[in-house]
């Protein structure tokens, strides 16, 4: 089957030529020290799909699965299409096009490779909070995460990407995930979540100490993680027509910061530290201890995340408006000691809560980036 | 209920300021002699959505519906906040949004006015290759196409528009589309949909005699309607996997382009004009009778329309590997002499056939424009 396809793809014409004057044709490295798509500046649109290994799989199998999904990651990010790529034309648009694989614990039983696993990979505990639908966001064996700033983009490498292993998974799950377009705001500007919230200010900067010692895995548990990281992705399906019974005043008390600018409430901008000992003239706190931001503040700096989000709005069901949310998606070397803490102070009280319905929870290791003569996950299977 | 949320909208602090110097800031203008979303260049983003009025509508609740919508809209496009807006900072972002608004034959009998249904305006016959869906793209009461180049404004502005109208419609079905991300090519580049073919080619330039005569409705049989026009929207599914069996002469020959330029099999550049009586030197025709371009060239001038379609991709159905199509979208002043010829002579033979599957269908009178005192549909309603 894979040959077929490899063979396939050799009568194709290589088109190579990308559209260097605008921006489709810019693109994010493939080939490094870490994967793409985590430090990367968030592109416009994402696609989360969620795939479960063939049930005869084996470590084989899994390494031919990742070798063709590095292959043709390396190729798409770069503009180049893919060696089995019957729309090639399709491929000359990167558009900054990030490809990143996340495995799953199935991953490390049908490859034998168990003694590997990291112990934070596990499904996370059960919050009260939960509504969870296994085929909304589940736990499954691999994870890809497809980013780029043109939805046709996107489209087109996930199709590329999932119809190259038909013979090795099934996708169970897959969500669209976007972002304001690029260019619509100057870089750097902080997301807003359907809810009008600006989504994200808390968030250690990429290439900075802080971000490397937060995020980066250094192999000192697991050497074939050093250079990896987690991925903790949650489906967060927000209740719009509730929260917009509430008024502006409501709302920023509940979350804790303004909503014009984001600012927290005892500040001015967006980014000024929240000041939460600070109490009103009646000595009530001008930043309500229930808020979200109050009991999403991390307690020590080791309960620091990356977060990288997307909002979702698919088709309301019958008889609804809206279905709307957001993809979460957070990054952290350890999701134990680093997410899970926040996690379930936020469970355990949030003032958003009421708005909020978590109806989809997995967790994947991101194994680090790769050379041109590796493959993602060889440090983990011992193959390249 | 609307009277509600005009009071609560009072309350809300009126952000005017867009974001000037990005590309999201950009507006289409609202008012004018025809609606936004057809002649105006194609946006990166679409949702389409199909509503159906509730069971007691008569003419003044369509009135009010249509003066919401056109109250809310103008205010959008401009980037402001719609009077309901409970996310106002959402609405500064209007990255070119256009809100284009549909007739179905259900408003024109709730409103007692069928004596001005154009006979145009009822569902198109059946044809054999259809395997419609009502619930994919049936036909509905009304339909609202939302365009802008930045999905979250997409994703507000139907929120909006849909939310404060619930006590008069319900929604039937939303479907989401894109294009290319705006700067992602040269501007001007005809779309590509997702089987890779250039898609749109042979379309009238808008503001030339042609496609005003063409598109826009002159009022000779309705006066209501001048300056309005027809809409046919079908969701087109597309066969990827039996498509991708097929080699690149042999799409080629489907189609009757080539996929690397969109040029005709007889032509060297996109919109070279295809010699159908072209034969090679065995005398068989350059370009089959049967492809997709010879069996949907107009036979004569009035046989023409314009095309403004979006692709679409979408969650796959269990098993599947992908569920992607087109969401086909054609104006023209008379569906039954422009559009109907073209899809019945589709419908009988067109070689692309076989790889795709009509699954809904629907059309729509689309009202002209209207200013800064009117309302949408009002020239049909005999209320301003």
């Amino acid at each position: 089957m894979l040959l077929d396809h490899r063979r396939r793809a050799q009568e194709i014409v290589d088109h190579s030529t990308t559209e260097t004057d605008t921006d489709g044709g810019l693109t994010e490295p493939f080939h490094g020290p870490h994967q793409g798509g985590i430090a990367t500046p968030p592109q416009a649109h994402a696609q989360f799909v969620g795939l479960d290994l063939r049930e005869n799989a084996d470590r084989a199998m899994v390494a031919g699965l990742l070798k063709v999904w590095t292959q043709d990651a390396a190729r798409l990010t770069a503009g180049t299409p893919a060696l089995a790529d019957t729309e090639p034309e399709l491929a000359a648009t990167p558009a900054r096009l990030t490809v990143t694989v996340g495995l799953g614990p199935g991953v490390f039983s049908a490859a034998d490779v168990a003694d590997r696993q990291p112990s934070w990979l596990r499904p996370l505990p059960a919050f009260p909070i939960d509504r969870l639908d296994e085929n909304a966001c589940g736990q499954t064996d691999l994870l890809l995460q497809v980013c780029a700033d043109d939805p046709v983009t996107v489209a087109h490498a996930v199709r590329v990407l999932t119809k190259n292993v038909r013979s090795l998974v099934t996708v169970r799950w897959s969500q669209r995930g976007f972002r304001n377009a690029r260019r619509s705001h100057p870089d750097g500007t902080t997301m807003r979540n359907l809810m009008g919230q600006v989504d994200g200010t808390v968030n250690p900067a990429p290439a900075t100490e802080e971000f490397d010692r937060l995020v980066w895995d250094d192999g000192s548990l697991h050497r074939w993680l050093a250079g990896g990281t987690s991925l903790v992705l949650r489906r967060i399906r927000m209740e719009l027509d509730t929260w917009e019974e509430i008024d502006r005043p409501g709302r920023e008390l509940t979350v804790g910061r303004t909503l014009d600018t984001g600012a927290p409430l005892t500040g001015k901008a967006e980014h000024d530290e929240p000041d939460f000992t600070a109490t009103d003239r009646y000595g009530i706190p001008v930043i309500p201890p229930g808020s979200h931001i109050a009991r999403a503040h991390h307690i020590h700096d080791g309960e620091r995340f990356h977060r990288r989000a997307y909002n979702y709005d698919d088709p309301p069901q019958p008889g609804q408006t809206s279905n709307s949310g957001l993809i979460f998606a957070s990054y952290q070397r350890d999701i134990d000691t680093q997410f899970l803490p926040v996690q379930q102070r936020l469970a355990e009280f949030d003032a958003l809560n009421q708005w909020t319905t978590p109806i989809g929870s997995a967790v994947y290791a991101l194994p680090p980036g790769t050379g041109p003569d590796g493959h993602l996950g060889d440090t983990l299977l011992d193959t390249t």
